[in-house]
């Protein structure tokens, strides 16, 4: 099976780009809709941290260390770098008697406007407080202080990424082929779109068990703090508020996008083949609104799909749509 | 026909995204070589800015108005804002009696990142002098004091944008299907990649005629004057540095790219279907290379097409390598 078109670019009446990809919409009992290849074998990168914290609740972790909802919600996060993530990450670490320097995510600019503005007009330099994946990675030492492991709590074999392994195959409910190096080092684990999928259903219709309450805790803790899991202005706040809570939504790097709907049961992943974002933007926005829980008119529509895109003059040059097929 | 695949990102050992497009390229009596569909209808974007410079020279106007070759560079050029390039653009206009506000451009900021920088740093906003097509528009306002026409010289019907049809439909061997409003309010008009890649090989090896010279103008100027094309760091800059002057190079919005081989008497064109530059600038990279303009060596390969892509802690975590089958 091929990828399918997903989203067009079309200027002067003419189409001009075009992203294909594979999305598929799950519940408990399997695949309820697909589109492109469900069994293509991909990387989730970031679309999956919150499969990456559940080791850091179940472990006791969590309670252990009196992690917050809001923390929690960063542990899911690919955040902006603003100052409330970089203060939030900062206090993290305070608490837990560690700091900085036992990240291993990497330094890197803020996407954050303002603290990028700050950064860059001060001659300052980043920490890996701004690394977009250090509310994650603040959840991977939590968890490593618990376990008592040893500092580079990134490498494979390491009982922390074996622990979240271990979680991984048994959400996916598949035998991972393999990991790819991550851009915060940490690993990350393949999986079928369609064992993405089906993990994120479950997300959104946990059992009673141990599991799943940590999902049920995880997933309420993003909705409660859309803004800890991106920042101001990005899609999955942006898309987490305009469905007003019915779903929780995640990125991933190359253009992975995930969505939990706890309402409906349903969960949803989605891998545009280009690894563009604006892709994977959109067409999670078309299948929310296919989904019956983000509205048509919602600003939040028209920024990640828009009916008209406007050039420096303010000129209509085009549009973004759906392809024929997609979602419907 | 469809689409080929060109260009792909590897991590892990497994193929995480990929970007498809068509190639062509081509010598005076047609298409050599070819990839996907060169039939395929593409806006060329700024790819096409020497076709859209010709009128400039062979009306007289460039000329009459003492226009350097440095200068008709910068008419070719999508610039990056620095400072070079906003003075240059500012001393043209004042040259000719005119000024920003004559612009029809837009702002935007910079690429450039001092520039941008200065700017942001000091509260400043960007005229249109930093609109990465102000050379072009300055070329235009250059023919349009010369036909004496009207102030709004970028609506289509506007006797500038129709001498600029007339040879964009001469030098593709085209008639258009119709224009789409480019990034900077100018008409783009729409051609086959293989129109494109016909008029780059008519760049390549021109006539001796007005309009021969006109083409051997234009492209000895973007290869003496590469840094004005585009700007340090950019592709078009860096692979026409490291051709030696063997390849004139210009970038398109939304993956298009296009090179001119006057030793060879050949032109290439080639567009990636998801608009995604990263694509396009690995792709152009790989045919000189396949060309043999382009030492396979040269750091400007690696740069484009690295062989390993490191995370922000220096890791190792992938590459970028051509498709089987593109370009050999």
């Amino acid at each position: 099976m091929r990828s399918a078109d997903l989203i067009e670019l079309w200027r002067g009446g003419r189409r001009e780009s075009i992203h294909r990809g594979h999305a598929v919409i799950c519940d408990r009992s399997g695949v309820l809709e697909a589109w492109g290849a469900p069994s293509r074998v991909i990387f989730p990168r970031s679309s999956c941290k919150m499969i990456q914290a559940l080791p850091l609740i179940e472990s006791g972790a969590a309670d252990a260390a009196g992690l917050t909802d809001r923390q929690l919600a960063l542990a899911c996060a690919s955040h902006d770098g603003a100052r409330m993530h970089v203060e939030a990450v900062g206090d993290w670490l305070d608490g837990i008697g560690m700091a900085e320097p036992d990240l291993r995510c990497g330094c890197h600019m803020p996407r954050d406007r303002e603290e990028n503005r700050r950064l860059t007009c001060s001659d300052g330099a980043p920490s890996q407080l701004h690394n977009n994946c250090s509310g994650k990675h603040a959840g991977f030492l939590t968890l490593n202080r618990h376990l008592r492991g040893g500092p580079e709590y990134i490498e494979p074999d390491h009982p922390v990424q074996q622990a979240v392994k271990a979680a991984f195959e048994e959400v996916t409910d598949e035998v991972s082929p393999g990991f790819g190096i991550d851009g915060c080092s940490a690993p990350n684990w393949a999986c079928t779109l369609e064992g993405l999928g089906r993990a994120m259903a479950a997300f959104a219709d946990p059992g009673q068990d141990r599991r799943g309450q940590a999902m049920r805790r995880l997933v309420d803790a993003m909705r409660a703090h859309p803004e800890m899991v991106a920042g101001e202005g990005a899609a999955s706040t942006v898309l987490m508020r305009a469905t007003q809570g019915q779903a929780a939504a995640k990125e991933g790097a190359e253009a992975v996008f995930v969505a939990i709907l706890p309402e409906r049961g349903i969960g949803v992943a989605l891998k545009v083949v280009d690894g563009a974002s604006r892709a994977s933007e959109a067409a999670i926005t078309a299948l929310l609104v296919h989904l019956g829980v983000l509205d048509a008119d919602d600003p939040a529509v028209d920024r990640h799909l828009p009916k008209s895109i406007r050039n420096w003059r303010g000129m209509d040059t085009g549009d973004m749509r759906t392809s024929t097929g997609f979602p419907a």
